[in-house]
């Protein structure tokens, strides 16, 4: 079972215009997402924006059962937010902490490390950094180890980092953690929409997801898979904020109780359209699609006289990094869009394990080039030549 | 300078199909802020989320002027946000609290009240309620008396509360609370778009706003004005939250740091030409057409046999709630809602001032109807036979 690219690149009006390779920063809206949005404002101008949702109700429970079909969770354990840092940020204080450290790799998401350092200074926690291989994959012996010394409370892993194409070996880590009884959250915000997600099999008690990368969803969208035990604990907890928002006309305990009073309609309809989208292609297939795109960007790259390639010789996602000697990454980005080609760039992680912290205007950064399903050979060529 | 209503009526495609009167809860967009959103949708689909952006860059820095004129301040005091109450939540927690207790209106928006139950049982605070009179109108005697006394660390106001038409008199809680050295915050969702706004004269530390009532945004804005003063304290504070973001590349201290690191753009954008949309049109003269509105509507309703009106007698706001004997209030919108007339359900303040907390499903509940300017005599007209 393959997929028609032909036919998905015709219902992705971006193909016409540019080569996006950009699809780890936000990724080219099919037709029937973009249509599912303007549908529902088009509806919000007609009738308003409450009397709308109304009669939306049925289609927006639907993004829930949507979602958890894609994570493979229960709707009850799905939340619908506006941003994957956000989601990260609220659904982690509901864990439990019990002991004195949380471990992260080196390479997880900025953005989700400053949170854990607030966590840290309140409960008077330490972070510690778990070892890797040159390419950044996890030690798992090492996390077992400090697992085992019996003080960790939390360990938290991006699943595949914003740079190198690395795929963190996170249902190794879960089952760990599992069997160590530590809270593990998981960040899928690049590996959801081109990568299988099943989080009995990741063993996490958290995941997070964006629509916009991968999934193919409108910018502003995002969710949180949240385990019912969790729930059930954070509800139990003294000063939980979940008791509060428990008693507000709500009768069964739901993830959806992070969700905040007010969001865009439009926008999770939009979601579960690019949720029911990537479901009904299928997310092996897209995988298949993914992978071998993501190898070919990487060796013709490889090959090129200035260019040097970050991470690991097989991609495990579609990310492909790189730096082009006597070239700013900035440079290298503006030279292809005015060839109508879209990358990114992104600030390496930090060398030492200790220095989780700032990225600063001397922050090494690279080239980010991102593949998803409905790109061509023939823009892989545009990129190679616009380098050349 | 009045309105063209004719013309503002014709700009608003949702007036051929339903009488609006729920634009407390989400108004009608006019057809330039649909526009603005779609058009940027559009555009992402055409050349990719942070690609159409970057286009769109001093469109969307224009949004934070727009703002800042509306209610006041300088650009970098504003903060684009997708929900009044998490605005609320991340900018009360930027102020600095010295003393034992927060003193609240009965009428304070219920979800704020949550957050400030938190935060005093977080930093050992008690919550006071403000008296008032019968129609809750704060006695101001009363909260100069609570701020003599010297204890008071923060003092929090719904400008418009939910029901009734009340305006607090904001300006002069304002006054009291600057000449006391008392933070104040005020939440504005409610008046936004019809009433004038100057923070300056209203002397708030803090100010709320959404996007999708008075306004006439999209679902899913908001915005936060936060006092550079406050920000300063903030980010000198120590583990304050502020200076962790302040790295993160920035140079100037602006209050856009409560921002998620990823939110809609065209959302931001609909925002802002809603924004635009209201000052060109003027505040004044939209209040002007408003308040009349809503004495019509309000006389009009209490001469109906069955029909009790709740609050003042002369609505300060486009606000009016009212009950009707032998009916709920659920029933009453659906029997409306039948007749393409749209109005909402609203929990009532409870009338004890120690029961500040639980909405239960035996909490009273009235019917709101809310007028704005493109409102018609007609529409009200619709409404009371449809009651009668």
């Amino acid at each position: 079972m393959s997929l028609n690219i032909g036919a998905l690149r015709a219902d992705t009006p971006g193909t016409r215009t540019v080569a996006h390779l950009n699809n780890a920063g936000s990724s080219l809206m099919p037709r029937p997402v973009t249509a599912a949005v303007v549908g529902h404002l088009r509806r919000e101008e007609q009738v308003g924006g409450y009397e709308a949702a109304a009669e939306a109700a049925a289609g927006l429970e639907d993004v829930y059962s949507s979602v958890a079909s894609l994570v493979g969770g229960h709707p009850d354990e799905i939340a619908l937010m506006e941003s994957g840092s956000t989601a990260w940020a609220l659904a982690v204080a509901l864990l439990p902490v019990h002991g004195r450290r949380i471990l992260v790799a080196r390479t997880e998401y900025r953005s989700n490390i400053l949170v854990l350092i607030q966590l840290a200074t309140r409960l008077g926690l330490k972070l510690a950094v778990l070892e890797e291989d040159t390419h950044g994959n996890i030690n798992l012996a090492h996390l077992r180890r400090e697992l085992v010394r019996g003080d960790v409370a939390l360990v938290a892993l991006t699943h595949v980092p914003m740079t190198g194409g690395l795929v963190n070996p996170a249902p190794a880590v879960g089952r760990l953690c599992a069997d160590a009884g530590v809270p593990f959250i998981l960040d899928a915000c690049q590996s959801v929409g081109q990568l299988p997600l099943d989080v009995a099999q990741l063993a996490c008690d958290i995941l997070i997801g964006t629509g916009r990368k991968f999934l193919r969803g409108p910018r502003g969208t995002a969710f949180a898979y949240v385990r019912a035990s969790v729930l059930e604990q954070a509800a139990a907890a003294p000063r939980s904020r979940l008791p509060l928002l428990r008693d507000n006309g709500e009768e069964r305990l739901q993830a959806r109780l992070l969700e905040s009073r007010e969001a865009s309609m439009a926008l999770r309809i939009g979601l579960g359209r690019a949720v029911d989208y990537a479901l009904d292609l299928g997310i092996p297939p897209i995988r298949e699609r993914v992978l071998p795109l993501a190898q070919t960007l990487r060796s013709h790259l490889a090959v090129l006289p200035r260019v040097r390639v970050h991470g690991q010789e097989h991609p495990g996602s579609g990310i492909v990094t790189f730096s082009v000697s006597g070239s700013t990454a900035w440079q290298v980005k503006e030279h292809l869009a005015r060839q109508h080609i879209n990358v990114s760039t992104v600030a390496m992680p930090p060398s030492g394990t200790e220095e989780l912290l700032p990225i600063t205007a001397r922050t090494p950064t690279a080239v980010r080039a991102s593949v998803h399903y409905y790109n061509s050979e023939e823009e892989i060529q545009q990129l190679i030549s616009a380098l050349r």
